[in-house]
């Protein structure tokens, strides 16, 4: 069983180097380019050394450099005022939001994070007072997932303040969730409710540790994300990565209170998680899920034929595009 | 003789413990702390896992968390734009810049650098063009050394230019080479020639590997830290770390053409290396040395106890005190 998946892993992994290679994207000059081009971009230039199991491309990359019977887990992620924050923004929250958005990625590859460093430039205008806020938050945010700061640098910024996360995680080699397994027939699903993240919980999330733990131990879905820029890009991901198209149901998608379907899509910064799973799990899956946790867990949709593309079906049986390029928290300026 | 070192490693990580709680620095919002004080904080807050060998306070954190028979080091180092580089220098340079600035810590420690994370703060100026030079300066710097660049995430930045490199790298466990282990009587040597780094050093050094490797396998110098800041203020963490003065000799100090004994001292951004040996090993090393490299091996000077102080003699005989209180390349702004 674990050894057909691991071959199914592989040819995916060649298709996808295939598809790349039959389609250059020509770098062009004309416009800065989408993340997405330029993570293909990326992806493209690299050579994966043998020690590494997953480069550019998904949540975190996977190295066998780690302990026998686990993968190391490497992710970084920055939060950057203007951006991710206002000048506003209590500076604990900014810690714990970087830490957090970190965390999650570790989350949603099924492991842990252990270790973080952090790399910070900070503005002479922040007092002392501010930058230990600012310390306390990430230190709160890793440790309660087990994780702690063991190391950094700090310069001076003359302009605004940045802060840029690395996490090394670990993971069961036999546990590890990837964006690159959804299959035709899958079940999609969603953790929490989307949408409207601007309200608060971009700053206030909590990553989803324990579900994606359970997850990956009981159900090891076939895919995994975390939904970081929203349902259409983070979709988009899964597709790029399985080779798969996806069908969404409008009705199904669950939309915080007092936000749109619009919102839910395409505001980004949910951090819940987005799966799937075989269908002949699907059932097992929601009635265990609804005995371990309160939060809500949703069925959104079917895995389709890539050509399929990602489409939402309305309750009128309309089949509409979901948009994917989405700059990365334009909203938030 | 190894577990003895390691003995004395451990005695010495207390020490610094002690000294730490001691003597408690109470954190004072009057005034942004400098860069040691900030270190000296996080350093008494943070709790290090068993898994953790070295955490903040020596070029990288070390872990036990690699693979058997080797410490895996995690090590990330930011280059700001304004502080680090200015807004005409070649992108392809910036690239080069702040990877090898992780590379050279990774070797100070003995190691070789395997993966590297890319994070990155890009205004929109920034065009195509400028994204894939800065990629390419990355890229080529890390493969120098056999690092690939497996990861990270760009976000867009409304000010300047900011990007952060974490490294990871592994070292045997018999080789690696910390700030800590410095003893009374050993002999100081730097290599390359120092100060004056801003009329391009600072932009187009090369790590040294090479030479670190061989350090670490034939001499295992008892102290090593690559010169980022300044003679002066690296030799006050070695002085940290080890517990132990310093005195140097001034008319030993290699200068670089064109520049004073002071920017020798104070300049910063070397990136050569200062390391320590015993006295009984400083013959056989600068013989050997000579064999295997044309880069100058330069004896500076004496390991002193820690009341000594760092001190620079004069040819006259005089002692000044070495002043460390250099703030991150302000030289540069």
């Amino acid at each position: 069983m674990r050894c057909e998946r691991h071959d199914r892993w592989a040819r995916r992994g060649r298709g996808v180097k295939n598809r790349l290679r039959g389609h250059p994207q020509k770098p062009h000059d004309a416009a800065v380019k989408s993340e997405f081009e330029w993570i293909a971009l990326w992806q493209r230039l690299q050579k994966l050394p043998g020690d590494v199991r997953i480069g550019i491309g998904d949540d975190c990359a996977v190295i066998n450099a780690a302990k026998p019977g686990l993968f190391g887990l490497l992710k970084c992620d920055a939060c950057v005022e203007g951006i991710h924050f206002t000048r506003k923004t209590p500076l604990d929250l900014v810690g714990r939001k970087v830490m957090s958005r970190n965390i999650s990625d570790i989350a949603s590859m099924g492991g842990t994070p252990r270790f973080a460093l952090v790399s910070a430039a900070l503005p002479d205008r922040i007092p002392d007072a501010g930058r230990k806020k600012l310390y306390r938050g990430l230190t709160a945010a890793a440790r309660r997932h087990g994780c702690e700061i063991i190391g950094g640098d700090t310069s001076r910024s003359r302009s605004g303040l940045f802060i840029s996360v690395f996490v090394y995680g670990e993971v069961e080699k036999n546990r590890l969730l990837t964006r690159s397994g959804a299959r035709k027939g899958d079940h999609v699903y969603v953790t929490g409710r989307l949408g409207g993240s601007i309200k608060g919980k971009h700053l206030l999330f909590e990553p989803r540790m324990a579900q994606s733990r359970w997850l990956a131990r009981y159900f090891k879905p076939s895919a995994c994300i975390d939904l970081s820029d929203g349902l259409g890009s983070d979709l988009r991901r899964l597709s790029d990565q399985s080779g798969a198209g996806f069908e969404i149901l409008a009705a199904a998608v669950p939309v915080s209170r007092g936000c749109s379907l619009r919102q839910a899509l395409y505001d980004g910064e949910d951090y819940e998680l987005l799966f799937t799973v075989p269908p002949s799990q699907s059932a097992a899956l929601m009635k265990a899920w609804r005995k371990h946790f309160k939060l809500p867990l949703t069925w959104i949709g079917i895995v389709r034929p890539r050509a399929f593309g990602l489409r939402l079906t309305t309750s009128s049986g309309r089949r509409v595009a979901i948009r994917t390029s989405h700059d990365h928290f334009r909203h938030h300026a």
